[in-house]
């Protein structure tokens, strides 16, 4: 049944929506649902049911068409796609300011078996103590925690300036990839994976697609306008 | 010159780049760099330069092919894309937990024009305190603060459960757009643009990519291998 294949050339918006279709599938699960079709799963993601479909049968045959999926059945076999045998990540948080503290408190990532083993800062003030259970070392400690705790994944919450100095430490420790939420690129070697995370991104495109409401609100309105002055 | 338009059907993916390039300007101009090829461009985003120019077409003509782009003049046409004549959007947070206590100490929007005029929480220990600078008022006021202060863009930092019925909320009292940090799908009025931020995800997408390239590791030792072998 588990014909999917993490080696294969599966390009990143599929990843992203099979990503989404988790996301969608556990809160089903949460409130109890047990089947689901490709047009509800669809509808929750805001893409086509056959996009859903195309999608599913990139990374093998997952439940029955017509009768709908199995949720419990699928949420587990899209869940294999990004931890297979429920594997769980150990992570560490470079930057104990606001951002990597909320991040250091919330749960979120727990569910899909993101731990953090360790945060660092510079700031003498925070080292020694604890973030949501989290220790906080100085960075000039990340190399040894880093190979003692057998950090998989490094989240960089630093200031763009010294983005790039933390993940060359990082990827000399031996993390495996990097969640970067800087706004800025970071460059390190192929091999290593990085995710860019810019927030204020998210806002200019919000921005972007507000001004385009309005503009076609605008339109419809001069079209109505034109229309009823043509009779 | 300015040629763009924000009404036409430009896909989502070429938004997000344009954003991106944004911040790679700014970047490149806090640095003092003042010109900048597609090239160049193109490596800081992660895209081909081919990538960055065609994008750049489907807005207008900016600065000269061969000789490069001016970066302060680039950034502000790109800039213009997503704030039309510099306008200021007015926002709000519904959540002031740990991830919009820090989304509000961050200053990382201001840069773009983001400026928050409200918070909004059900805690009676956090209403009436400020969170850097900006007022937490209680939730069941929201209506008549969105309204007062004329936000048009509404943050959702709240749990899951609750996230459809701020969104609810935040539309009723007249938010143009949101940004959606709770890990669900909302639904509103199509009018009104959500764009979804769900960090979890992201998470999930860099544990995928790490596992690609352990296969593509181990499949490249094996070819070795099996190349050494048949010597």
């Amino acid at each position: 049944m588990k014909r999917y294949s993490v080696g294969s050339d599966i390009p990143m918006p599929t990843v992203s929506r099979m990503a989404a279709y988790l996301g969608c599938l556990a809160s089903l699960e949460q409130q109890r649902v047990t089947a689901v079709s490709s047009r509800e799963l669809a509808q929750m993601a805001g893409v086509t049911p056959e996009q859903v479909r195309q999608d599913l049968a990139l990374f093998g045959r997952f439940g029955k068409r017509g009768s709908g999926y199995d949720v419990g059945r699928l949420r587990e076999e899209v869940e294999g796609i990004f931890r297979v045998d429920g594997k769980r990540w150990v992570c560490c948080m470079v930057g104990a300011g606001s951002l990597g503290t909320a991040l250091l408190s919330s749960r979120m990532n727990q569910r899909w078996g993101f731990r953090y083993a360790a945060a660092f800062d510079s700031d003498a003030h925070k080292i020694g103590t604890r973030i949501g259970h989290v220790p906080v070392y100085h960075i000039n400690d990340a190399k040894a925690v880093i190979r003692r705790e057998r950090v998989e994944i490094g989240v960089i919450a630093v200031p763009a300036s010294s983005a790039q100095t933390v993940a060359g430490l990082l990827c000399d420790a031996g993390v495996q990839g990097i969640v970067n939420f800087a706004p800025v690129n970071i460059k390190v070697s192929q091999k290593t994976p990085v995710i860019p995370v810019d927030i204020s991104q998210e806002f200019l495109k919000l921005a972007f697609c507000i001004q385009r409401a309005r503009r076609r609100e605008q339109e419809e309105r001069l079209q109505i306008e034109a229309a009823s002055g043509a009779d």
